[in-house]
């Protein structure tokens, strides 16, 4: 996949508003959305259901997020990159619910690694239940997404989420080495082959599984996975501005997560590369000292959030422009997601 | 497969002396484990030499404890376990990394949770790379062994893999709850449901992977399995005794990791099994301040290390007995190590 990011589109003058947010979720936007979720909502459910074990506790702990909701966003990828190719609805319905134990997994993890808190309105899995429990948890359901896979899937589907696992692992990891401390790795470049691991390479997974499940020709998937990719880069960049966006408005500081913990968010790196180098130090500093108004008066000053809004807006465009010319089943959903997360408000 | 556990063997009287211990590990104690495990050591080489990946640092951290050695035993019965019927060795060897990768993956985790600071001599993951990396870095082995299996192996071996993660964080996880200040779980009873899933199943799922590489029927898959799960329980007692047993002598604290953590530990819990509701008292008063000496006295005086010593070895005969009748190829050597496991002192 091409990384829009690397070259500045020239379109990326003036200051573009940005479209009005939606927080209707994608299962209230159209019935097609709703009964589809449902579906997979009901899997989740039924698999949980059956999924007891002992500690009692550690099944909770690995059911709390998954039961808090979600947008199901991964799932629905895998369905409908199966549905796109003709497949069995019914064959990877068992699928789509270990693409959202591994999910899950990651973000347990994650939040153990991040100290945060609060995650789909819930308390976090190691708030609620203690660090020990949640790294188990977290294990428990990977082991679970895999046994799934391997009583319902395919070798190339196991080698897939496998690598995807790895590319998670090491997106995360590279995460924590990105810091506004370490000039080196406070790039646009560095933070874009971040997310490439970190969020695109799991939807690619997400559409390839599908795909496989379908028994897609060999260049159906790759276009399908070509298109979660891209979707993936556009969903992270989405984040990030509702990141520093919301905060604009009010300075609520607890929106401002990855300013808090100094992490990457793309329109506080562009800002940092574009404006002077008095500005920079201006804007480290403050960041250090917790002082989050210099930072989005910079971010604001520079159209960051405008230029990384472009920036999801393109590989939406790429990731559509990767479905034409197969005559995929579900190509309007599939299309409709995409436009969906640059809409998103959550 | 029975727990010997369950019932007290009726050969449990007087004070048998315990065989004399062995720093010899079986590598040195024949050729035939000398050349299996040089071919192991090999694979696993290869295989982290050209694993490569970003950060370099989680590479490192992934690496750390399987460059600085450990006994391969899992990654051995699922060797002999393939060439047991006939199987291909170089079909089997890459499994074999499978198996290690995540059977260190697990120790990475544990020494998390357990805040152990030393592992194979060396200073464990989270010590030398910090808790983050570490907890990333056991995830992203355990997304390489699906990953391997994926490219070398079957969905049925997936499945046996997952299965035997489930069953390990369920062990881990009872083992966290599992405390003398909980009456009701620091019993023999909840000790052996611990270890059953959090070593036995793994040592089965090792012997089952390798059954299955080999092409081995149904009647001799159970066969190797119950072997493997035997050879787990044993395991896990030694590894009981060795906590206790070498600190009878030197009163060595930084052995003595069950009682320390106040973790399971089938001596001492035997020891507040069978004797009397003021020892049980004083025991547990004892382990709460830290006082090991009058802990040790009461394993002591209830000859806990050597009813634990022979339920072991009970355990080894069953291991044994469920290999007999199907003229194994490597039964020799399965029996030998079956043997290691009471001897080895590291």
């Amino acid at each position: 996949m091409n990384t829009p990011g690397d070259t500045m589109p020239n379109t990326m003058v003036g200051k573009p508003s940005l479209p009005e947010k939606s927080s209707v979720s994608l299962s209230k936007q159209s019935q097609e959305f709703q009964k589809r979720i449902l579906l997979i909502d009901q899997t989740i459910q039924q698999y949980l259901s059956t999924d007891g074990g002992e500690p009692a506790i550690l099944y909770e702990a690995a059911h709390h997020l998954i039961k808090a909701g979600g947008k199901r966003l991964r799932s629905l990828i895998t369905l409908l990159c199966c549905e796109a190719v003709g497949g069995d609805i019914a064959r990877v319905l068992p699928i789509t619910v270990a693409a959202e134990l591994l999910q899950t997994a990651s973000l347990i993890h994650d939040d153990i690694i991040d100290c945060d808190e609060i995650r789909r309105g819930v308390r976090t899995v190691h708030e609620k239940f203690g660090r020990d429990i949640a790294l188990l948890a977290g294990d428990l359901l990977i082991a679970q997404a895999f046994r799934i896979i391997g009583e319902e899937g395919t070798p190339e589907m196991i080698a897939a989420m496998g690598t995807g696992g790895v590319r998670m692992a090491e997106g995360e990891a590279a995460d924590l080495f990105m810091s506004p401390d370490h000039d080196d790795t406070f790039t646009k470049e560095h933070y874009l082959y971040m997310i490439e691991r970190k969020t695109a390479a799991f939807m690619e997974e997400a559409a390839k599984i599908g795909a496989i499940t379908g028994n897609a020709t060999e260049a159906q998937k790759r276009a399908l996975v070509e298109y979660g990719g891209c979707l993936g880069f556009a969903f992270q960049l989405r984040d990030d501005i509702l990141d520093v966006e919301a905060s604009q408005q009010v300075a609520n500081k607890s929106t401002l997560s990855d300013l808090r913990l100094k992490r990457g968010n793309y329109p506080l790196v562009h800002a940092l590369e574009v404006c002077t180098n008095k500005e920079r130090h201006k804007c480290l500093a403050a960041l250090t000292k917790g002082d989050y108004e210099v930072v989005l008066q910079i971010i604001e000053k520079y159209d960051a959030i405008q230029f990384t809004y472009k920036l999801a807006q393109s590989y939406v465009t790429q990731a559509k422009q990767a479905l034409q010319d197969f005559g995929f089943q579900t190509q309007a959903l599939l299309e409709q997601v995409a436009d969906f997360t640059l809409v998103r408000d959550y």
